[in-house]
């Protein structure tokens, strides 16, 4: 049976990080607020399904497998992972790619907050001053330790968990190319001296399922809706 | 053995999640950084010891167990979960209950950032006015929304995930007294409509070991430092 996929339909969003282990592992999926027919597509419909869902969720993404009803990213793709091959057999190898995926989420958390630094509910143009003076803050200290941390893990091996590439591979490679689309200057900057992690990014993308993902509709462009923004008064020097 | 849980020595924070759980469990556990002796306690003596351990943490809580290394809050739980009758014993439970925690983690992060909107690295002094129009929109909005969405859970009781309490009660617990502490005013406005979640957090600070924890040195009280913060200009009618 294929998974529901429930989450907003016109940007990549935290239900990304869920469509590329669905993608890498060849998983049969309906990303259902992106279909039309019957309740249709869009945010509304997305609304009404999630209020059926049992238990009810608190937001999207949420995953429906077989009538589990599965919510928060991490959580989703510890769901999965073991399912299709995309974490370690082990608990402490799994515990270990459950903690990175956390930790990529929190850098993901901070770059949404770098263009809504006082609350989602507000435009971007309604909170631009804040917005400017965090997002400097996050390219000269945050992003340098973040990719450092994860340069470090790296080192360890092709992959962060050693061996085998784990769901937490595709995570980072979707934060690479968040963080490139969104800050191409500071990256500029940060990206030679972090090449592993850059590497790594490469070897996700070079994936047969990943690149034949990328290139088909399926894949929604980066844009001004999702979690990386392009607004180049946020972006500069590291 | 007993567990080594590496965190600040002078705040709550997302270790107290962690100390909570094992407070619960009566688990054995050194509270390392609060220790004086050899090296030494306090917040260097802490960052010398992150940087041995293997694999390396982001950041604090850390949990080592029999020489593996968790961190990541909600993970430090999810491995706790199982093995002190925390969690439930089924995989749907389980990954309900990780759900609700990283629900939880979501709104505590919140909460942080409401007195930080800028930068963790800048004093709350240099961000005072963001400050107040974030905490305005956070008490408006996001505290009813995440009540609100607890309430309804707690609905199926006595506890969040049913018949058996789990950590996710007991991180509940510590999120409505951590909101009550910092926006007395906006919880008085907030609370009577959500009896549940208050009851909820009143059974948990009865349990014997959890009453016993909370009067003795081991509970750190709420302050200035930590993520709950009782500024009296962030607070306000909800």
């Amino acid at each position: 049976m294929a998974y529901e996929l429930h989450y907003w339909p016109e940007i990549q969003g935290r239900g990304e990080f869920v469509r590329l282990a669905l993608e890498e592992a060849g998983a049969p999926y309906r990303d259902v607020a992106r279909e039309g027919g019957g309740e249709g597509g869009g945010a509304g419909a997305l609304a009404r399904r999630l209020g059926r869902l049992d238990p009810e969720p608190f937001a999207p993404p949420v995953l429906v497998a077989d009538g589990l009803v599965v919510a928060q990213t991490a959580n989703i793709l510890f769901f999965l992972g073991p399912r299709h091959g995309l974490a370690p057999p082990d608990e402490a190898g799994r515990l270990f790619v459950n903690q990175l995926q956390l930790t990529i989420a929190d850098a993901v958390d901070e770059v949404h907050d770098v263009h809504h630094p006082i609350a989602s509910s507000l435009y971007y143009e309604d909170q631009k001053e804040p917005a400017r003076a965090k997002a400097e803050r996050f390219r000269g200290q945050r992003m340098p330790k973040y990719l450092d941390y994860f340069e470090r893990v790296a080192a360890q091996g092709p992959w962060l968990a050693g061996a085998e590439l784990s769901y937490a591979d595709l995570s980072l490679f979707q934060l690479v190319r968040g963080l490139q689309y969104a800050f191409p200057v500071a990256m500029a900057d940060l990206a030679p001296k972090r090449p592993r992690v850059l590497a790594l990014a490469d070897g996700v993308e070079k994936r047969p399922r990943i690149a034949a993902y990328l290139a088909s509709p399926r894949r929604i462009p980066f844009n001004e809706l999702g979690i990386f923004r392009r607004y180049p008064e946020l972006d500069g020097r590291a």
